[in-house]
């Protein structure tokens, strides 16, 4: 209880109630990448009639002087200002207020009637601007004065106040006035600003093992190179690898997660570490240091940022278990406690034991694999289930690497509940997985959608979508057929920003689950050697190279914010939209991959700046096909077998 | 930057995600009243599959140990516990959580179904078992022992897997389990406790001045104790004067608020200081300070708590302006600044000044004036205009007086812009007045109660509903009748567990308006004295008793969280409902003061613990006429020349 102390800032009448965007009471910081604006709303008060003024400051963290620019009244009590971020790295914000003497009196000097009352208060401006002179330049200060002369000497008393209106002594006020009894936000927030590919990529995710010439040879890093220009010109910008460490023998699983691995069975890459080395070496069989450092060199030249997976975890043949066993949990007959939900086992796994007492070198050790990679020119990790390690470690592993390496992208592979997902983003993960791949129907999809893209969440959850992955094969594409395949994908790539596939599996439609009811894929890659035939006819190759291709065109699909859902007459249809300066795309997918449907959608045609009865033409970016629509009421209808979604081009007529 | 230094508490994996209450992160306390709940939920995360243990604490601020409940895991990591607080004052609450070994030990072995591995677990939890007793008292020493020695030796490893579910093993650990790497929530949250009349009041303002036998007579306190058992027979337990100091003659306004006033002239009781005195003294026509004392006592005798009007602003002839002439801005011309809002002037008032240098004496006054009224037996404050003093006064104010008299309640009389009215809600006024008065649609008056019952905003802002105030007359008051003055005392009585009205004015329907278009009365007591004929026959006041006694009967209706809004098939007609315990009223009101309105009004049976189609008995307690309904929708006629409105008892079949 301090309430009887006399605050020392008893004359500070400005109050700053509220900041948005502040992320928990500014505990964590907010995100954006290189290029884009931070718009910066505050709640700021003041008793009585008095003018505010209120400055936004930013300044790169680390710095000492803040940039100022002026905010405005909206409306209600609400101030508004921005400021864009240039380079990666951490950049602060926070908001100054005071009581403005000289705008306050130039207010009320507006709007008084009465000529001896105007005339005491043109004395009063007098004052204020003489004061204002005493810490102005030489220069200023004979301005100013001469204002107030000319105020006082305006020939009636009513000349004078017009003439205090000035737009020239307005200026010179807010570059000389005082700052009376300033008030401070008691919180400076941050922003990560991230590289572009934080908030807009396409990945491509691809097993090396399965890059061989048939399917008893394992893939190796060279045959990965020959296939960057395919990838390339599918249009992704990230390839991402599982991980690439050798591979644990001891309880090694066989094909289709069968407990006993035959002598030729390659093993899972999850289970890291074996005699070969650990998390900072490569796995023999996919080639050299050098070969790698060839692969990163030469996707880099197509346009591919190579993405690593983190997975802290070791088989049991790891180095790390012999030369630190105090890093893992003892039973009490000697052995080392394996990876269990029970009563699920995972023999050939060994979780970290993060309570350890040696809790430090293993963060450090562990902090460490992702900067020898760093070393090795990767700049994009993908992290599997974060959320099985302790919150506070990643939240200063993550800083810690950006702080050197604000380029860096960490994605987070947490398909869990949502606070932990969402626990995981604020800390520091640059992108999250999401549920994207288990929302099928129409009220799913636009329900979730709509709070990804509006819940004041997206100021630091960013969704990356992926329609598969080595580990769920959805019901959907296991039934839907080619259909299917065309709508999840084209789904990620216009709802995401950001969004990935698991390929080959993809592309060539693989469908088939390892039993009824589950989503694991029969004779997943995970382990096993698959052989795919790439050049398939069937290849949605195209479909997704074309999808690219509008991505990298049109603005509007490279961010998440603005995306909009409209109403259709039809359950199995989904309408939504997105926008970019004065381009929109509409997007109107059909959800049934087996049945033509059709039915009305209805476009807000005022936001997209038409008249509510325009004719406007617009092209299906898709099918090549253009024409003219009238009118914010449209019949549209989708055939599964030629296209499951247009993505309608708008202009403004 | 400190994201390269090791967390000192790196081991701790429990994470507080988020607490519910909290208002600004902690920055301010919730409210309640005595013998109320606070429950409390909090958003807790651990990594992996651990089980959690968390705890709430509670304590009266200023005593350094807590009381501990635990919480409850209501589902997707929302925890839950609650406490009641009992006394009036502040009360700190907060959140511990930690990885409970035990439990996490239990709720896998529970799982377990392998025997070999069962084994294995049976010595661990014996381990654990043991690691409790040496911290245990010598009795549970000797129990822990016990059990880790029935758990191995219970015949099979499944029998001792299935003892260790035991409670008493539970509660055993519970007591003597460690708490390693605990997590504190990193607030302490403060809750603010009142004296039940915070929540629920009746409020009855007059003007003393009023109260003598006829309109020459300046009414006096003993006239005002001639009308207690009057106001107290009507159902009120607050009675609200106008200030009470003596008032200035300089620039005194004149009836209805004319410039010029007559020797005789009373002058607003609001320009407060004379020659008799300030703002700690009584103006002489009015009484003694004996007279007061006794008005006070007697008051309190009826069950009526006295509430004084904190004006702080001063007469010119108040002593202050000499005393402390440095309390007020001076003009160039020498002469102080009155009050105004160009092109509006209030010369008969002089603002303080809260910028001045020698605010801190101003400050002390100020609070020394609340304290003397303390001292005379005062418990309630309307404050007058608290939105044109410093935010950052009336929080140190009301919180130095709270520190000492924690049963005193200050109602905020700032109508004006939401977040001002919010911010001086959370920096400690009791009660607000609200919109309420301005409120008159369905659509207004359902979508404001709403915010004002479910929005969190609720945890500190309660609201005082006035229908009528000496400077609000509302139009539909002037053109609406008696059925206007009916229904919105009603409302007022049955939407907030807070009401108050300003009589006799309103019991006796006066509705006649300065000038067209104002909402100012003719004749206003605040400049003259008036005569009310209080036993007119066409007097609201048995009206108004019959609503103070039903809500006096009803628990329901001296809460404002439970309030929920039914659908009716007429615009001009509303129902809600208000519940508490197994009693639930639901009201029924026609909006319209001149027509007979009927509609079809639907009730969600199911919430009030009734089958869809049951029948069901309803009282309506206003008109006091009992009948039988059937099923979710109910056809309900009004006649506003009888009741503007049922409120109608419902009990469970």
């Amino acid at each position: 209880m301090t309430a009887r102390l006399l605050p020392p800032s008893g004359r500070g009448r400005a109050v700053i109630d509220r900041v948005i965007p502040e992320v928990d009471g500014g505990r964590f910081p907010i995100k954006r990448t290189v290029g884009e604006q931070v718009n910066v709303e505050a709640h700021i008060l003041v008793d009585g009639h008095d003018q505010l003024r209120c400055l936004l400051r930013h300044r790169p963290a680390g710095e000492t002087t803040w940039t100022e620019l002026p905010l405005m009244l909206l409306n209600n009590d609400r101030w508004q200002g921005n400021f864009k971020v240039t380079d990666p790295g951490r950049h602060q914000y926070t908001i100054v207020a005071w009581v403005d003497r000289f705008l306050t009196w130039r207010h009320d000097l507006s709007r008084r009637q009465d000529a001896a009352d105007i005339a005491v208060a043109l004395q009063v401006g007098e004052i204020l601007l003489h004061a204002a002179a005493a810490r102005a330049s030489r220069g200023d200060a004979k301005r100013l004065k001469d204002w107030g002369t000319r105020l006082n000497g305006a020939g009636t008393p009513e000349a004078g106040r017009d003439l205090a209106q000035s737009d020239e002594l307005g200026a010179l006020m807010a570059a000389n006035g005082e700052r009376p009894f300033i008030t401070e936000y008691d919180r400076v927030l941050e922003v990560v600003v991230d590289v572009e590919r934080a908030r807009f990529s396409s990945w491509y995710e691809l097993f090396p093992r399965s890059c061989g010439p048939d399917d008893e040879t394992h893939g190796i890093f060279v045959d990965v190179i020959a296939q960057l220009p395919d990838i390339a010109a599918m249009g992704f910008d990230v390839l991402y690898l599982p991980p690439i460490h050798p591979i644990g023998r001891a309880f090694r699983k066989g094909p289709n997660n069968s407990l006993a691995a035959g002598p030729n069975d390659p093993g899972s890459p999850w289970a890291i570490g074996a005699a070969e080395g650990g998390h900072r070496d490569i796995h023999p069989e996919l080639g050299s240091r050098e070969d790698f450092r060839e692969l990163v060199g030469r996707a880099r030249a197509h346009g591919l940022e190579l993405a690593l997976d983190i997975a802290f975890q070791c088989a049991p043949d790891h180095p790390y278990v012999t030369e630190h066993p105090q890093w893992f949990r003892h039973r009490p007959d000697g052995s080392i406690q394996y990876a269990e939900n029970p009563p699920k086992k995972y023999q050939d796994i060994y979780p970290f034991d993060f309570e350890t007492e040696d809790w430090q070198a293993l963060w450090q050790a562990l902090k460490g694999v992702v900067e020898h990679w760093i070393g090795e020119g990767v700049r994009i990790f993908r992290v599997d289930n974060p959320h099985t390690k302790p919150f506070a470690f990643w939240e200063w592993l993550i800083g810690g690497v950006k702080a050197d390496h604000p380029d860096v992208i960490f994605l987070a592979e947490a398909f869990t509940r949502p606070k932990i997902m969402h626990r995981l983003a604020k800390l520091g993960f640059t992108q999250s997985y999401t549920y994207f791949t288990w929302r099928n129907t129409k009220d799913e999809l636009s329900e979730y959608f709509t709070e990804l893209a509006q819940h004041e969440s997206r100021e630091y959850f960013r969704p990356n979508l992926w329609p598969n992955t080595p580990d769920i094969l959805h019901e959907f594409l296991q039934h839907g057929g080619r259909p299917a395949f065309k709508l999840r994908v084209a789904l990620a790539a216009t709802l995401g920003a950001s969004y990935g596939i698991y390929g080959p599996a993809y592309e060539l439609m693989e469908h088939l689950a390892l039993k009824p009811g589950t989503e694991d894929y029969v004779d997943s890659e995970k382990y096993q050697l698959r052989r795919w035939d790439l050049d398939r006819p069937d290849s949605l190759r195209p479909f997704i190279a074309r999808l690219n291709l509008i991505r990298g065109e049109h603005r509007a699909l490279q961010s998440d914010w603005s995306l909009r859902f409209h109403s259709v007459d039809n359950p199995l249809m989904l309408c939504y939209s997105k926008t970019a300066g004065d381009e929109t795309l509409v997007m109107v997918a059909s959800l049934d991959p087996l049945y033509i449907q059709s039915g009305w959608i209805e476009l807000p045609l005022h936001e997209f700046g038409l008249a509510y009865d325009a004719a406007y033409p617009v092209h299906d970016l898709l099918s090549g096909v253009g024409f003219t629509w009238q009118g914010h009421r449209i019949f549209v209808r989708l055939d599964p077998q030629a296209f499951p979604m247009h993505i309608l081009h708008l202009r403004r007529a």
